[in-house]
């Protein structure tokens, strides 16, 4: 995997507390992609662009909380209402003005979100998403994307990982799987085809507009457009997962981008302003259904969560303070998309001229290199792209460049990275390549 | 419902901001019990034992955050500690070390959290505990306990609500309810009637020590390890759901005080300071099931999630410094188990003096009155008993005396509760008694 001696050398403290970690947690993590080899490094304290570690060493990150911190982390707006509300309450455990002002403002920007439930998740805002295209059409059966994200929720926990046709492991019992069909995404006609023949008992389509945590993948022209129209013939639903897509590829997330009219959606990350959050939202008749005041009686209802920690003032201040933000500061967006499509092209460049075959993808402020292929349109042709050689860039970039990306996962700008980052990193990668480190054998 | 008049005209910006309120959430709520009628009030702030609302009426608070607060709102350790935080990252989206002192300390006061795995909410970890319950054991089978309440999560969203034998709404499809039975709390000859049935594929019992949301509920003795008995002998495993009792009844849970020895078991609420958590943790073997570097290939890993959020600083500091002042100060557990009893004997003398039947049940610092029923032991006699009483109670001691239940649900003592604050309780019963409002029918 490279040579990780320097990044060894740098990093004794996070060895052995990683040691310690191991001791108490399976892996010694509490994300199963927060491990890579020889052992991840300990955060303890961000700013801006930067994480810092517990040896010294400073890092620009490109992983940015899972792509959720779109101003990087503890912006000034963001810390000041937070510093404030700490000490105000925490988990008022009620209703309070802040969730409502954060709601009205989602819905003044996606007016689609005419009603929406705030959760603490975006786990849990998929799961409560099916429930209720389930309610709404008393059908069965959900499509995904093969390889499609939508955390770790029994129903959704799917062809999550390659290779997508065998099972995700022990616990999940079969019949919990037997009502999810995955379609391959960006070929609608083969998506199509699935659905056709569950299209009786089909409840919904739940679709990231980009798929996310698969690597990246923009949707072809007509794709989503298609999926949508199925939905929308045969009585299904149609359901946009815009987590990581709310508010990073616009204001108005990516169903303005792809002009899709979802019955509902779900957001997360960015709402939450990198607080806990998770959010279903759309159609005033379908969200209705799970009104507690117009249906008393449980079997009318359909049942799904808050959570205790649904709609707390920190994520509800800190939420809002993002969009304000964002709002008030439409330069963000132009300024993250210009780093993201120099990002990309420069990346391509600097590969081809190293006569290393790379793809890069994504849009706006979200890409992602693939070595090996061609072309990439799919969760599979990730999955079978030279996935050692990208784990071997990636980590190259954190040891000797102080550059970070989850290793295998897409990177994302925030509104403090500048040019000279961009710079930084095609540089890096123009000496990784000319160091012919990606050429060797492991 | 009583006269809640006096309520509604000192709450009148909450009724004009729960009609904004209704227009972007169905139901005006984002957690199904926070509504009571005629409408919440809202809550702009909280402070110790306070929630204060936005017409500047100041209520003593028994609620607390869905109990998790049990040094009441914004205690100075947690608070001050969140200050800083919030400008040094809310989300670094990696490992940091903080999560590992809190695990280590978590450990210490309960050693067989031998290992565990975070999440963001209890829903979420109680998911988690029956996906590694069924991992380990091969077997598909949940058992729980009539109106035991483990989350919004499809697998255990099942006999949550009376009546407890119908479904629990549109959207839960009857496939994913079919391998969970329910066994009634308490009464352990019945349980284990219906747990022969079900032994072949018994995975796991999953129970509440004290049921919470199902009305506060104690155990009798002998019954929950009369179940543990059964599961350890059925190579099942003994789950069980601590999210509400851990670090609540004592700093080494309920497992301590009812000498029970789970496989696995769940935390939650306290654990996290009243930022979001959940935690799975218990055996390692078990546990370990969910290693991904050690089970790198899927179908020899139990998926469970970590989620975005997981292991968060700001959760981890919030949770570490409670539970840091918890064991400097074991004061705290006297306290409030005193208040907690004086509360239960003087309301169960003031309504026995005012010839109203009431039950009062609880443990330590939990509480929760029950009308009508000599005896009070499991769901069905919580559902059964007189809960228009309860709610015209519960609003009456809002509207006229500044106390806040929520209305139906047990009350908990925090650190921040006074002697004093028994005796105004007792005194507004008193008043609430003599008034004869509880005797007035509808």
């Amino acid at each position: 995997m490279g040579d990780m001696k320097n990044y060894e050398s740098r990093t004794a403290k996070s060895r052995r507390l990683y040691s310690r970690s191991s001791n108490v947690f399976p892996g010694g993590i509490n994300h199963n992609i927060r491990f890579f080899q020889p052992y991840p490094f300990f955060v303890d304290s961000a700013k801006g662009k930067h994480l810092n570690d517990i040896d010294g060493n400073r890092f620009t990150d490109y992983w940015m909380g899972h792509w959720a911190l779109i101003l990087g982390h503890s912006p000034k707006p963001v810390a000041d209402i937070l510093a404030t509300q700490v000490r105000n309450g925490t988990l008022f455990g009620t209703v309070n003005p802040v969730s409502v002002e954060l709601a009205e403002t989602i819905q003044k920007l996606m007016p689609r979100a005419e009603m929406m439930r705030f959760s603490t998740t975006g786990s849990e805002a998929t799961m409560y998403a099916v429930r209720l295209a389930r309610a709404k059409t008393g059908r069965r059966v959900i499509a995904k994307a093969i390889g499609g994200w939508h955390g770790f929720n029994t129903t959704l926990m799917q062809t999550v990982n390659y290779p997508f046709e065998s099972e995700e492991g022990p616990g999940l019992i079969q019949d919990e799987g037997q009502y999810v069909e995955s379609i391959p995404f960006n070929d609608l006609e083969a998506s199509l085809k699935v659905l056709e023949t569950i299209k009786d008992d089909l409840a919904c389509i739940i679709i990231e507009p980009v798929l996310g945590g698969a690597g990246c993948i923009t949707p072809e022209d007509g794709y989503l457009q298609g999926l949508q129209e199925f939905a929308k013939k045969n009585d299904s639903l149609f359901i946009l997962d815009e987590i990581v897509t709310g508010f990073r590829m616009s204001l108005r997330g990516a169903a303005s981008i792809y002009r899709l009219e979802p019955d509902l959606f779900t957001l997360g990350k960015i709402a939450g302003g990198g607080l806990p959050i998770g959010i279903v939202c759309g159609d005033k008749e379908i969200m209705s259904l799970a009104d507690p005041i117009s249906r008393k009686d449980k079997e009318a209802r359909c049942a799904i969560g808050g959570g205790t920690f649904s709609a707390n003032p920190l994520t509800m201040s800190a939420g809002l303070a993002t969009l304000n933000f964002l709002k008030k500061n439409p330069g963000v967006y132009s300024k993250i998309d210009r780093l993201g499509s120099m990002a990309r092209k420069g990346l391509e460049k600097t590969f081809a001229e190293g006569n290393i075959q790379c793809k890069v993808t994504g849009a706006g402020s979200l890409f992602l290199t693939h070595f090996g292929h061609e072309q990439v349109k799919d969760a599979t042709d990730v999955a079978t792209s030279d996935r050692n050689m990208l784990t071997k860039y990636h980590l190259a970039l954190m040891a000797d460049h102080d550059i970070f990306f989850l290793p295998t996962k897409m990177g994302a700008f925030s509104y403090v990275h500048e040019e000279s980052d961009v710079k930084k990193l095609l540089a890096a990668t123009q000496e990784i390549v000319s160091s012919g480190i990606l050429r060797k054998k492991k």
